[in-house]
């Protein structure tokens, strides 16, 4: 029976390897590839798409994992064998579930409607796009069918991303945030930032996002930072982590562009050695992991505190915000102001624009709202929600690649990130009392370490209610502390 | 039975995409991978080498070869069908007839046999790196045992870079070289090539070399250029291709390392489509692939009419140069001048150091030199061969990686491909009367496109030898045109 785990966890290293292997080949894809590559590379991605698949779900893993269960019945529940046992079972019955011809159409519907997408934002040219966005809804709808569901049809495709949680926790947590966020928007003060746009010389920005990288808790030799079109994270083992930012000649986003993709880098830098190689060795949800990308970016990123340490240095790499004084500086990274897109937005507004797209998915899925109406309905909401006036589809609902290429049930990890970064937040503080004087220190490493050994270090061991519940003492995504952060953070502004 | 071809090239696409995949991994390792990534990276192209191997050499791509046969038994020998089936019955019956066992075993000691190797070099400690020798030739004369051989054990080793040649061709090559070379050596003039040494800025050779790259007929976005400790080239298809160089601060190298890698480019650009993720899509052996890097190096890049386009640009680029006259700056980068190391030697010179080498690796798998004895002997032929004093064996016969990781064979295709350039450029002068012209006007792209229409989009459809006899009318490895061209070389400097 030890042979038993022994194999699975050969096997299971196999299809690691595999899935890494394409995870390298979609960064070089992104940030190093001749454009001309692009045909060949969508080949090797398909083969070692369809490889991965073919080893994971076979029946002989199956039959590896009924004979390694009495094994590890007796271990203790977060204990490395028996979480690989349990997770990788759960997510062998769940990829097995979708028949494979369903999953090779929607790679390629996904491919084409990306395609068709890009043309179609660039001509903000909706009519074009609405065949692919049907086309894909219309294979989400079978794969729903793949899958079991009590609440709502959305449930299996916010599994995909939320692995155990149900729509309905997700409205629970969106019924208390949209009033209060739209409340706080509607008082929120009106923010000089007027010196956030100007001239930032790439290359200084580049150096200075790679001075703060390095203070993060990052070993050295483990991680690169490139510069790439789309900001993201990937990495390739807990020691080989790319984060990748945009520098815009005209702002100073990449600063927590560069963060934000650090606080996901240090997530999988953080997985312990042990659970390398297996399906264990990442984090539990996007939502948890986007809760680490926004502590870094916001909670750290935007604090005072931490700006008492590097504001001057800020200052002396870009002399045009010498005349700026810190305070004026620490309000402007916090202003809350509505906007037309998505990746722009504050953290105030930013969960706004996810609730809309949230109550869309679930419409468009149940044809609640058809794909004619689909723009009309999101301008409309928009006007609700944050009051702006879409000027046409490339800003409006043709802005966000997510749907194209079939990413429903995606968008609300994002706002549940921001929930859960709070209440983590509130767990930290309790746990490193002298937080505020490390941060104004430029002294990351505390709350590195503390973040690694309670949090990312546990990989995919438990599920992400029982990740919150082993942090916080409950299971429950509680908007409470977010929403508790932004008053404060709207109110100081105002004061 | 067309089922069979159809099947057959599905295979072998997947079989090719696991290859470009771990192309990219190696190409990654090499030229962007954090340091401290390196063990997972290992373990991921162990297991797509792994998967690849096996894949390849199913009983069932046996059994689909047998039923395409009759297929293509009527189609013209060059035909891209009947030349899939020829060469990859012959890549499967030689590929299966090497236990995975030692295969395996060959890629581990390989591995240990290099990281010994480095710290061997670097404290020119022989002792401490012979026991991997020794290991590593033992498992080459193991896999030696795995084939027929008529002429020398040493064939088997060569036929792995150089398919269907035989040791005493090599022989029969070598024995005119090396006293015509030797000679050659002893006539050679002094040449001044001090101002070939100074400050180079990197920033303004990699500027230079990426203009001069982009006139040698590479489709834009098909190529990039980047720096790595020690230069090479890959692709992961013909529209993706990979070069490196190294910008050596004290020194202009970079400029024929870039040429040499962008020959080897300009053969993986120029395979036919029609070939791609099949075996096919590669050069017929490593000694005609090195044949067009050589050209592009030596024959172009050291020639005096593609200097009297470039050298007024190199000239602005660096202002050291400019008390420098072309025929001054010609004479230096053609000089020929004995020296310990292989891979800063002179194209007249080259040569000799892989006849010594060819001569040992022959000597050391037939037991004929020991281990003991070899950095005395080795020290006794550099002599012999090119005049010259071994200070230590970091200088001498630790210099290579080759043997570290096994690669016994691989030698010989250097001078090979040597001698096979100039034969091509013969006939690839008869072919473009204007050549002359041509290079003097820096227009390099009747060149590039005749060596892609003649040689590089034929891939591995025909052997080396039915390649050259495709080319030059014999299938002769002919060492007189090389000789001819490095006599006329050391004539006119001595002139």
């Amino acid at each position: 029976m030890a042979g038993a785990l022994e194999e699975l966890r050969r096997r299971l290293a196999e299809v690691s390897d595999l899935s890494r292997a394409a995870g390298v080949l979609a960064w070089d894809q992104r940030v190093t590839m001749p454009p001309l590559g692009t045909e060949a590379r969508a080949e090797q991605l398909a083969t070692l798409g369809r490889i991965a698949h073919e080893r994971f779900t076979d029946d002989e893993v199956g039959r590896l994992l009924e004979a390694a269960a009495p094994l590890v019945e007796s271990l203790p529940y977060d204990s490395d064998d028996a979480s690989l046992v349990r997770v990788t079972r759960r997510d062998w019955e769940k990829e097995r579930r979708v028949p494979a011809e369903l999953q090779e159409e929607m790679t390629l519907e996904a491919a084409r409607g990306h395609h068709a997408w890009v043309r179609a934002r660039r001509d903000s040219d909706y009519a074009s796009f609405r065949p692919y966005l049907e086309k894909n809804l219309e294979l989400k709808r079978r794969y729903v069918e793949c899958f079991e569901w009590s609440d709502s049809p959305y449930t299996p495709l916010l599994d995909d991303y939320e692995p155990g949680m149900l729509t309905t926790d997700v409205r629970d947590v969106f019924a208390v945030l949209r009033p209060a966020l739209t409340d706080l928007v509607a008082s929120a003060p009106q923010v000089d930032a007027s010196f956030l746009h100007g001239e930032f010389a790439p290359d200084d920005q580049r150096v200075f996002a790679e001075r703060l990288l390095a203070t993060l808790g990052l070993e050295e030799g483990s991680w690169r930072l490139d510069p790439t079109a789309h900001p993201f994270c990937t990495s390739f083992s807990n020691r080989d982590v790319r984060l990748t930012t945009h520098y815009h000649p005209d702002n100073l986003d990449s600063v927590w562009s560069s963060l934000h993709e650090a606080g996901h880098g240090l997530y999988a830098h953080g997985i312990a050695d042990s659970l390398l190689r297996t399906p264990l060795g990442g984090a539990p949800s996007l939502g948890l992991n986007e809760s680490q990308s926004r502590t870094w970016e916001n909670l750290v990123g935007r604090s005072r505190l931490f700006w008492e340490h590097w504001y001057p240095s800020l200052q002396q790499t870009f002399p045009s915000l010498r005349g700026v004084d810190l305070d004026a500086f620490v309000r402007a990274v916090n202003r809350a102001e509505p906007g037309l897109i998505r990746i722009e937005a504050d953290e105030t507004t930013y969960s706004l624009h996810i609730i809309l797209r949230f109550e869309l998915e679930q419409e468009l899925l149940e044809e609640k709202v058809s794909l004619d109406e689909l723009p009309d309905v999101w301008n409309a909401r928009m006007k609700e929600f944050l009051g702006v006036d879409v000027p046409d589809d490339g800003h409006g609902v043709l802005q966000d690649v997510h749907w194209s290429g079939g990413g429903f049930g995606y968008f609300p990890t994002y706002a549940l990130g921001n929930v859960i970064s709070l209440q983590i937040w509130g767990v930290v503080r309790q746990a490193l009392p002298d937080l505020d004087g490390q941060l104004a220190a430029g002294d990351l490493g505390p709350l590195s370490d503390w973040l690694r050994d309670n949090l990312y270090s546990l990989g995919r061991k438990l599920t992400p209610k029982e990740t919150i519940e082993r942090l916080t003492g409950s299971p429950d995504i509680d908007p409470a502390p977010y929403l508790e952060y932004l008053r404060a953070k709207v109110g100081a502004a105002v004061s």
